[in-house]
């Protein structure tokens, strides 16, 4: 399996996907939170660009089975039912509904990667999963791709790129880029205290600022769902016959 | 000092230098030519994007001390008179000479930074006069631009980016991004073995295959030269004063 690794968004403006299925990270917190989400039992969720985009969508839908979530600034968007914390995803709070999304980097990257035959949703939690779908239904070149903050490169997107390549290793044989070949390598040395590798990412200091220590640790376990949020029709769905 | 990495030159695009010293890497092979040339006595390099430019800029220049160098597919371009070889831009080649340049990724690096308030062209080859340049010259944050190989991270300037960033720690207080602190830990797991840790790269590879085995040894032999590549108006010179 050939898999490269791409480290911002931005840059997946410029790649040509056809051919390939798309690998999305953002760790802390987008892909974190739909994953969550559907595992609890959400019926989709759609990722938007804005947030009028969000309003206008939620005003046309059925509000009585509709959330809208989401941050700007790391913080929950005024008039918005839930935040990006995937911990207020919860069964009771999300089960049979379509939750309307925006967030700063991971909605640009899904939508940044939508010319790709598959898309699917990855995070910490959901590692052993993507990698069995991606054995599965991958049919060609996979392409991982790093959402980031804000146009730059985030260590926890990429040391779960590297945990990706690594699973995949272990069950077939991978040819990556230098990106991969990097972050493989960081992610086997790190793999015993992610929360110390992480120690001096960008993005975790910002929200460990902001007080959000549960969020941090929750995205931080691994494999512990089955759930692989994939993306049909501008909808995010859990992959079924997993 | 604030250091920042920009992984690919693609990325450089977007970014606004003003104000920012701008440290361009594109150690196999371009940024090791420029250094060699000016280091053996060329008085300026002028990088181009096109063939088309540097035969033009060629056919208005006194060609009895001009030349035309760099690659395409890493090979030299037909009338050219050197290749991307630094081994070529030898001293009785190159003393007193104004040599044009155009290579498939370094001077397009070059190009998408050209708003930086000074920028510099490092490799490993100059590493530490870089950080001595950089200490006394720079009087604002650092973007370490990473050229990259065909829009894609390249471990080689991946690596000398770690290695500069160390090189600055010893000296100063340094704060850096994600790309920065994985770097940083790369160089310093791989700095008693260069060539080993770049043996799964893939610019190094191709070049391997094409038999440029000398060059890849002289491009990765570190502080072997104090000269500094400055880009003054279009014109790389050697910086004076250092």
């Amino acid at each position: 399996m050939i898999v490269s690794v791409v480290p911002t968004a931005q840059l997946a403006q410029d790649i040509d996907f056809s051919g390939k299925t798309a690998v999305v990270i953002d760790v802390l917190r987008a892909t974190s939170v739909i994953t969550t989400a559907l595992d609890n039992g959400a019926q989709e969720v759609i990722p938007v660009k804005t947030v009028e985009e969000a309003h206008s969508l939620y005003a046309t839908s059925d509000t009585s089975k509709t959330l809208r979530g989401g941050e700007r600034n790391s913080l929950k968007i005024e008039g918005f039912d839930l935040s990006n914390s995937p911990l207020e995803y919860k069964k009771n709070a999300v089960e049979g509904k379509t939750v309307i999304i925006t967030t700063t980097n991971g909605t640009n990257a899904i939508n940044n990667v939508k010319g790709a035959d598959e898309v699917m949703l990855a995070c910490f939690r959901n590692a052993a999963a993507i990698v069995s779908g991606l054995l599965r239904f991958a049919r060609n070149d996979v392409a991982i791709v790093c959402a980031g903050t804000e146009g730059r490169f985030s260590l926890d997107d990429g040391l779960c790129a590297g945990m990706l390549i690594e699973l995949l290793k272990q069950k077939t044989e991978v040819e990556t880029d230098d990106l991969g070949l990097l972050l493989n390598r960081f992610y086997n040395e790190s793999k015993d205290n992610l929360l110390g590798a992480l120690s001096g990412c960008f993005h975790l200091k910002r929200l460990f600022t902001l007080g959000f220590y549960d969020d941090i640790r929750f995205c931080l376990l691994t494999n512990c769902v089955t759930t692989v949020p994939v993306l049909r029709d501008g909808r995010i769905i859990k992959l079924q016959n997993l």
